[in-house]
């Protein structure tokens, strides 16, 4: 695909799963491959891949190899032990959803894979569908980042002169999805239409993923980047010449509301000051139509060392306290527009939300 | 003095500056001398000791250091080179003078030492009486410290029932002073009298002020302190009992606008937003009442390696284009009450400012 990025996070090659380790970028490019449903879960856990969407692909392909392992089991079975995989495989994926608990893309994903794999008795051929089933998530999940890219940009087309400036938090790029981006899908895709001229990229703390990725990935791509301190958002919008934020989400409430990685809602109240637009992308399977409200949304809560520590050394004094959400939650009041892979939607409500799925 | 604090960021000892480097807090405590006053330039700029009352009173001491080597020297020469002694000070006066270009006190504290040099012709007397004024301006920052956590205290009480919690940026403390601290000041008044249940400490990339010199202030002084990241300040200010952020000030314009660590100015807009009290506390040589509004004050732009490298390892690919102000302006519109030595400036403007000197 011409327009993708050379960056890829998650390949399936030879019915293996290979994941590029996020944690040792940029210095380091190395790919873990994952052998076991659990060397994905870990994986999972301990952000060797991260971003909502990359997660979810990466469970479709962990449920693959999660189900393939008791396929291979059963095998040497008695026939009726078929109830056995069911249960097998049930708890192995209940443990998958559990990696994390903030991004819905992982249950979704998931749930996807259960609901097929129990559509049928367990077979060769069966697997092979499984397997296919993966690859097309992964797939699609490109096709709908460069759909949204595209629907973002008609919007900023219509609303601004270009070239302007954009600012992104985190990581929600190549990196975080299936090989072109949310936030940094729409941000290349605006960058081929000669919309922008630099991105601002807040590098991220607690693990500096717009440091260590984004500066990373868009250097890879040639886009042009400029890399900041989180704290300097509100200079850079008062003195620069940025129209947009935009950004990803790890999973969108049915009002609208936002949960995304720990910075975005101070972004959100910093876009309305300057009167500078909020967007948010996000492929429809983030959002989460069971949940009313962004109060519903469980916040991940991650250790202090990721504080307290930076490449394992010490940054803050022994034993102190600390607090390390790494997601906080957006009010829809405060976003301009979510663009989805369906459509945009503008000044997000309830009702605007349950149009995308009619 | 009972209240004050055990840490100490400057010493004068036996006619001797030294300087806790403040680069290696918290792993390491240990002092440099500063025997000429190129030590003590140095030591400005590279950031051993920082924050502006602390640069104004290092500056202070300084230019004592600064004018006993050319009395000495001058003591060498014939009576008629009086003249050359008040040009070499100059010199000497202005490079320490330009240290750093944000923090008014450093130039506050060198017109002083410069005006009162110039009043007698130099003599061993008269060398005794700047060591003096330097000790006093020292000792007299200590002491209005004190009186601003007063101050600052008496208006929180009436404000809010206690207890609550309160968050700040950077470090303004003992470190950041004399020895009490301006907003870590009021913070340790307000512990002492028991308004207060815990101290938020954002870390303030990219320096880490707050994880680095707070945490361990605070903790040194066994006053509850909890780490977060800066971009949690939004999540914190919606989800915990916090009802005042409490910062210093570099500079303080005429009509009340702040230059202080970047952040300052996002954690401002939060507040409003949160409707959460915005307190900035510093002396009155803090303020620059030649300057009309932020807009004049000049903001350091220091090296992008600050974003880049964490003690000496890379964060951030080769060669990544960044930028990397170190104050911003918060404007006086978002600050609920300047708090000095000279009393409070509620909802500053120019014409509050201007009496606060009547």
């Amino acid at each position: 695909m011409n327009s993708s990025s050379k960056v890829k996070a998650i390949e399936w090659k030879n019915n293996s799963l290979f994941l590029l380790d996020q944690r040792k970028l940029p210095n380091t490019e190395v790919y873990i491959e994952c052998l076991t449903i659990d060397d994905a879960i870990e994986a999972i856990k301990t952000m060797v891949v991260r971003g909502a969407p990359a997660i979810g692909i990466t469970a479709a392909y962990a449920t693959v190899i999660g189900i393939k392992y008791h396929h291979n089991k059963l095998k040497e079975l008695p026939d009726n032990s078929a109830y056995c995989i069911k249960k097998a495989v049930h708890a192995d994926l209940a443990r998958l959803a559990d990696a994390r608990p903030t991004a819905v893309n992982l249950m979704w994903a998931v749930e996807k894979m259960h609901t097929a794999f129990l559509t049928e008795p367990m077979s060769d051929d069966h697997l092979a569908y499984l397997t296919g089933l993966a690859i097309a998530i992964h797939e699609q999940d490109i096709l709908d980042n460069i759909k949204m890219g595209e629907l973002a940009c008609e919007l900023m087309a219509e609303v601004n002169s270009a070239p302007f400036s954009v600012l992104t938090h985190c990581n929600a790029g190549s990196l975080a999805t299936g090989g072109y981006g949310t936030a940094l899908g729409v941000i290349r895709s605006a960058w081929k239409h000669q919309l922008i001229d630099l991105v601002y990229a807040d590098e991220t703390r607690p693990w500096l993923q717009g440091s260590r990725l984004t500066a990373w990935e868009l250097a890879y791509d040639s886009i042009p980047v400029c890399l900041n301190s989180d704290g300097a958002s509100g200079w850079l919008l008062a003195n620069k010449n940025i129209k947009w934020i935009i950004v990803g989400a790890d999973r969108i409430a049915e009002n609208g509301d936002v949960a995304n990685k720990i910075g975005t809602y101070n972004l959100a109240v910093l876009a309305r000051y300057h009167n500078v637009k909020m967007m948010v992308v996000a492929p429809t399977n983030t959002i989460d139509m069971k949940l009313a409200s962004g109060d519903e949304i469980v916040i991940e809560m991650r250790e202090g060392s990721e504080l307290t520590t930076i490449l394992d050394q010490k940054i803050a004094p022994e034993g102190v306290k600390s607090i390390n959400p790494v997601f906080d939650i957006t009010p829809s009041s405060l976003i301009d527009v979510i663009v989805t892979e369906k459509g945009l939607v503008t000044n997000p409500n309830s009702e605007k939300m349950n149009n995308l799925f009619v």
